[in-house]
């Protein structure tokens, strides 16, 4: 393999294919991102068996073939060459970089050991505006299991319905569904797409106004921005069925200004945190909700005012939660709402149901 | 003790004194920050033992008082009030803060038992521009030990000398050496400043034509810039005489565009860092300087022009010592210097003595 490139463009390509190159593991191929020249095409391909990105720039291709390299070293070192044309070519079992005056290598590993990714993957799709899946992804991600107790928890659940798909994510504690209109599909879809995988797509996500296709087939899915392709295993097996999670009367309904409640919670949050439990709790009454916490080291005892249907309630919270939930939400105002101190309660907009999350209440001894 | 303030003001306030706040210690009251109200001020003070740091700002004084209040949760939670007028108000061992409609507490610790803090150091000083204590701080304090072996080293020698003042910090390994004039000075000074106050005092500094007094008696040091105040520990005992150390006769003096070399040190890095030695090798001969290194992964090779006056030299340097030195230097040439490969390599500017770098050589087995 011999080739030359502007060091610009390869560095843009190594950092975007970087990101799914292994990081802990017993195996060096999953570290390596392998080159590959053809025609007038460098194509770039990192995976750590669940994750594949592949990326494809423009080069004067000398002599055709493919290798691997060290995937950090690789990207930190040409991410120091942007403004360097650069030739690369094979030599032994080195890769020879050469840029102005001087000549570098790096060791390889034979492209023939790297693991085969099948881009083949077509059978059904969704299609939907970059702005509506950046905002899927970024609202519901972040309730995913982080740990591996129930390794299907890890995913987030993408079904097509009529017009709409929606996305869910769960972790034990609290709930995101979020929903937005497509553009078209072809077939329908229900997956379980890992958390990771969304948020790589959600960074490599241009304009707003582009239309996303993701492609699914069997258990793998494949998305294509510009000149990159992600693809990426599923989970396999049923995810929790969460239709009978999500109540549909409320004893309480509360509609506040989501900043004002934000601010107070994470005023809150600085003491909550501090203590074991992390504990927020809310006192919802007509005209006006108290956001407190109380620690050993201090207290925070504020008021927001809210417009309340239905009864007073008395609820315990984890920080955290409430917390990531009304950061997620860009709305002016949300509406909360309650089954008693004991029950979930539920962030809903004041119009639509654009999203919905559920958290669950801390028990208190109090 | 009760008054009102600009969340603004006592934000700024609390984000400079928390600075001082010792975070991993046996004794609570070192974790405070005492606040006092008197007159139409209120005062901010925190020390870690080492360093205090004394900041104060308009307040309407309704009661005069003193207190301790946690730093960290105190600074965290003003933080989140910049936009608020605040109340702090003392009842029974909690500090008031009442700010718009809410109404939090942090419990206190009694404002005696804080350390009492010696403002009355005004026996020499020395008086600077604010640019010039800015660079000779960023120069220096990066050479200072960072390990207990020998604590002085943790320090910066300071020394007037003539219309000049010198820093110099050294670990072992390397040593730096800088010099800029002075504006006055009452006595002459021969201090050793803990590395840390200084980075402190760095980052206070403010406009570059501010002048900067740094009052001295006995072991401490005070410098006032604006309405902060800090104090230090000075080190006691004797600094290294580096007078020694520094040698004036040289077998090479090499004279290289800085950022071509720092460019070239920045990608050997990267490769040299992978290795337990850290080496970069330097190949010096006339008109050509090269830069390798060269570990499992792979290997670079670089060569940047020089002009060489003397003998070619081959010499292996540990790749973060000479990158911190070269990052630290702001001209667009500088002057190395060498006598063989097992004497230690100096860089200096070409013209003028502002700074020097001494950088150990490693010994190789090659």
């Amino acid at each position: 393999m011999k080739l030359h490139c502007e060091g610009i463009e390869l560095s843009d390509g190594v950092m975007k294919a970087v990101k799914a190159c292994a990081t802990k593991t017993t195996s060096p191929i999953l570290e390596c991102i392998r080159l590959s020249a053809h025609n007038d095409t460098l194509t770039l391909l990192a995976t750590d068996g669940e994750i594949a990105i592949c990326k494809a720039l423009r080069a004067e291709v000398l002599e055709e073939g493919a290798v691997c390299v060290p995937g950090k070293y690789f990207s930190d070192f040409i991410k120091k060459l942007e403004n360097e044309q650069i030739t690369l070519a094979t030599e032994g079992d080195t890769l020879r970089i050469t840029y102005g005056e001087a000549e570098s290598a790096l060791q390889t590993l034979n492209a023939d050991d790297f693991p085969q990714i099948d881009f083949e993957i077509r059978e059904q799709n969704v299609q939907l505006l970059s702005k509506d899946l950046k905002e899927l992804i970024a609202q519901t991600t972040f309730c995913c299991a982080q740990d591996d107790s129930r390794p299907i928890l890890k995913g987030c659940l993408l079904c097509t319905e009529g017009d709409f798909v929606r996305f869910t994510a769960l972790d034990g504690y609290r709930m995101a569904v979020c929903r937005r209109p497509i553009c078209g599909k072809e077939g329908d879809l229900r997956i379980v797409c890992p958390g990771r995988t969304l948020n790589e797509i959600g960074r490599m996500l241009g304009a707003d106004e582009d239309v996303v296709c993701i492609y699914v087939q069997k258990n793998m899915l494949l998305v294509r921005i510009d000149d990159t392709i992600l693809t990426s295993r599923l989970y396999e097996g049923e995810f929790v069925n969460v239709a009978g999670i999500i109540p549909h009367e409320f004893a309480s309904v509360a509609v506040v200004d989501k900043n004002a409640l934000d601010e107070s919670v994470e005023r809150a949050s600085i003491l909550a945190r501090t203590d074991k439990n992390s504990v927020i709790t809310f006192d919802v009454r007509e005209g006006s909700m108290g956001i407190s916490s109380n620690t050993s080291i201090g207290r925070v005892d504020e008021t927001v005012r809210i417009a309340l249907t239905g009864k007073d309630v008395l609820i315990a919270l984890n920080c955290k939660y409430i917390s990531d939930c009304l950061s997620a939400i860009g709305d002016a105002q949300v509406r909360i709402s309650f089954n008693g101190s004991i029950a979930p309660c539920v962030i809903t907009p004041t119009e639509g149901d654009s999203y919905l999350y559920l958290v669950l209440p801390v028990r208190t001894t109090a």
